[in-house]
């Protein structure tokens, strides 16, 4: 058996600690399976006091993440800390030029420097393994790198963030608002007290991102994603999709199309039927579509110390083993520039509810609108108000009740349904801005 | 980049056609993200003239399959032929006595050998990859041996032959027979004119060897799998288990308990909101649960020849990628002996439909056997005959009309039914043999 792996590890969180006990409880059947043991030689983190029940005595301590990036007596640095720059990047530059593998969770880093890291990487000679920094526990990395590699994928798509889908989940089954759920999600640990990361996409973006390089050999490039948050979903939503046969879910999807590749997170409508509508609470799930094998979908927890801890060190076995891959599954010099689909060239089906003034003519001067644009319904469900509307402005005298009317549109593009949406406003039917979700088709 | 990797290719069935193919089309994709390109230079298969549409020309033709899996221009034994002895055996030992890696699709050959060639393949230096074997184009062993390598495994289950789920969500969704849905399936193809294996649970029961294997680091013993086929499920248990929130699936489930380890393939009743309850058609599913990341479930295409393909060909790229891991995941050396659990020892709880003769007293008698072995009933269901039962024979002249009673237990032991069950037959209340099916906690 060759010598022990040295690891470094920085960030002592909930994530690290975890990892420090599962390496500590499975030392001997680790070894055995990688053939190599490994151990923890050196820690940083914020503060060098703290208790976190566990003993690091016989690691080094370092203050400077860069400096135990760089130290001689590791093999791999392990980065926990998070953050998109700072001492997260300077130390996984460092550690990557100074020969070290690195092993991260740390998906905003990558979802920003992914490529040039990707390419430190190969130009040292090391491993960049970052299995964590998507959907937790479940390893989508290795699926797609390895176990996916002899498919060309056309889609990829899935539920990556627990706070949203926790929210939804309780908004379905409670019939309770986005603002209680949120609350709630709060008190219970699953939502930061600065929501925003979450609940308006940007998290499941930086995933998606890492994601799409991946299906489909481009660049990463985060910054092109459509980002759409759950914020602006009612219970009105819940309940219309719930009697069409949806469910409401926040997904990142990448899809080839003939303009480019789409990277798009927003509120999906999704049939109950579905694998990924029976995903509840903070679990994850993702799903790829592949031209050989068909749809692979995996689901289990997405976040949370030891599910996180468990990517983290099956990353580490996979140094342990000397498995060499290319981080994003392909030379960096040979990723493709990542072309931009237009958003307004997306088709679907759409769902749309309006708050309509009940005045003569109204429905029809809609229904001519759709028409115009050449976008067919299927089903249009239409209910006077009783309470559903709590944000129907009544503007002028003559309306009698604002009417809740939900239109599902068969496969038309973005741009029809946001002409045809801008001229309903524009003509003075609607009393409140019109709610859009897009169908995705699975 | 390295020379070409050589592959010799045993079988051309749908599955080795679609291999031929895969490489040809994603040859240049597959050359960059292993690093090394690959060839198919040597093909064996029953018949030498027959067209299948691919271009074989470039390739060394041999009569038998020894000859091939050791000849000096391959690195890789391909083995798609099938079987669990002769042709298949003898080439895969000579292929890994050689030298040569060796990638497989065969279940059955594993389940029976895979213990020595294992051991062959480490003291070879080679690689013995068999992704398709299981679960078809589900990369479920790389998720069980790798990506899942930092956990402890307390229980893998799934559903892993589609032939059967087919023909139970088509009983379910049509109210028909098991021998209608058979036949129909059959007739397209989803089953084999001798369904025994796929029916009666082998097939199921081979690829839960390996899993059991997988997951807790034992020796594969596939001969020790307690077995119970779909043949005698009816609508009837359809029926009622739909009524009481559950579905049957044929199940594979192996589980540590005190005692041992529990290899078990049989019907069994899931919650209809679990994830594997919605697993329909052909579709297989398997779900792992260990003890840092939850429980991770994959679900996808178990079988055809693109899907079959896609892992063969994931399976090829590791070895182009040099991934070196022992195939069992572990030293073969290091395996522990599988120690069985006693079935009778199987703690859970059941479903009962008994077809009771509406003798007075019959109830009560049935009730009390239940509380002699200590099997509380969480529920009980009871209708009159109304063409419920269709097997229901009448002996005895007091007996008005056989009723249809089914009970669900709150968690007990199999010795426990099947001795109240033995008993309550001897009483002389029921007029056909009771069917029992077991509730797997999920």
């Amino acid at each position: 058996m060759s010598n022990p792996l040295k690891l470094g590890l920085a960030g002592l969180g909930t994530v690290g600690v975890s990892v420090v006990k599962r390496l500590a409880l499975l030392e001997n059947e680790l070894a055995m399976s990688a053939g190599r043991s490994m151990r923890v030689t050196a820690v940083t983190a914020r503060s060098r006091d703290k208790d976190r029940g566990v003993d690091l005595s016989n690691c080094t301590w370092f203050d400077d993440p860069v400096s135990l990036a760089t130290n001689d007596d590791i093999d791999v640095y392990v980065e926990l800390m998070g953050g998109d720059s700072g001492a997260a990047e300077d130390s996984v530059r460092a550690a990557l030029k100074a020969g070290k593998h690195v092993v991260t969770a740390n998906k905003a880093l990558l979802a920003k420097h992914g490529n040039e890291l990707a390419k430190l990487a190969e130009e040292n000679g090391v491993q960049l393994n970052y299995e964590a920094a998507v959907a937790g526990g479940i390893p989508i990395i290795k699926t797609m790198r390895e176990g996916m590699a002899s498919n060309a994928i056309s889609r990829v798509y899935g539920i990556m963030n627990g706070t949203c889908n926790y929210i939804l989940t309780r908004m379905e089954l409670e019939g309770l608002s986005f603002e209680e759920c949120l609350q709630d999600a709060q008190r219970l640990g699953y939502a930061e007290a600065d929501p925003t990361f979450d609940v308006e996409g940007n998290d499941t973006a930086h995933k998606l991102a890492l994601l799409t390089s991946l299906a489909f050999g481009t660049q990463i490039e985060a910054d092109s994603i459509f980002l759409e948050g759950i914020t602006s979903l009612t219970t009105d939503d819940i309940k219309a999709a719930d009697e069409l046969g949806f469910r409401i879910k926040l997904l990142g999807v990448a899809q080839k199309t003939d303009t480019g590749i789409e990277q798009r997170v927003h509120p999906t409508m999704v049939p109950k039927s579905s694998a990924i509508a029976q995903i509840s609470g903070v679990t994850n799930a993702v799903a790829v579509d592949g031209d050989a094998v068909g749809s692979i979908t995996m689901s289990g927890p997405g976040a949370g110390g030891d599910a996180t801890a468990s990517a983290v060190v099956a990353d580490l076995v996979d140094v342990a083993r000397d498995f060499k891959i290319y981080p994003l599954g392909r030379p960096a010099a040979e990723l493709q520039p990542y072309v931009r689909a237009k958003m307004r060239a997306h088709e679907g089906g759409y769902y749309i509810r309006l708050s309509v003034n009940d005045r003569p003519g109204a429905f029809a001067s809609i229904a001519q609108r759709m028409a115009e644009h050449d976008i067919s319904l299927e089903s249009i469900v239409q209910r006077r108000s009783n309470g559903y509307f709590t944000n129907a402005q009544s503007e002028a005298s003559e309306v009698v009740k604002p009417q809740a009317v939900v239109l599902i549109t068969y496969e038309t593009t973005e741009e029809a349904v946001r002409k045809a949406l801008q001229q309903i406003e524009e003509d003075g039917h609607i009393s409140a801005p019109p709610q859009m979700i897009r169908i995705e088709r699975l």
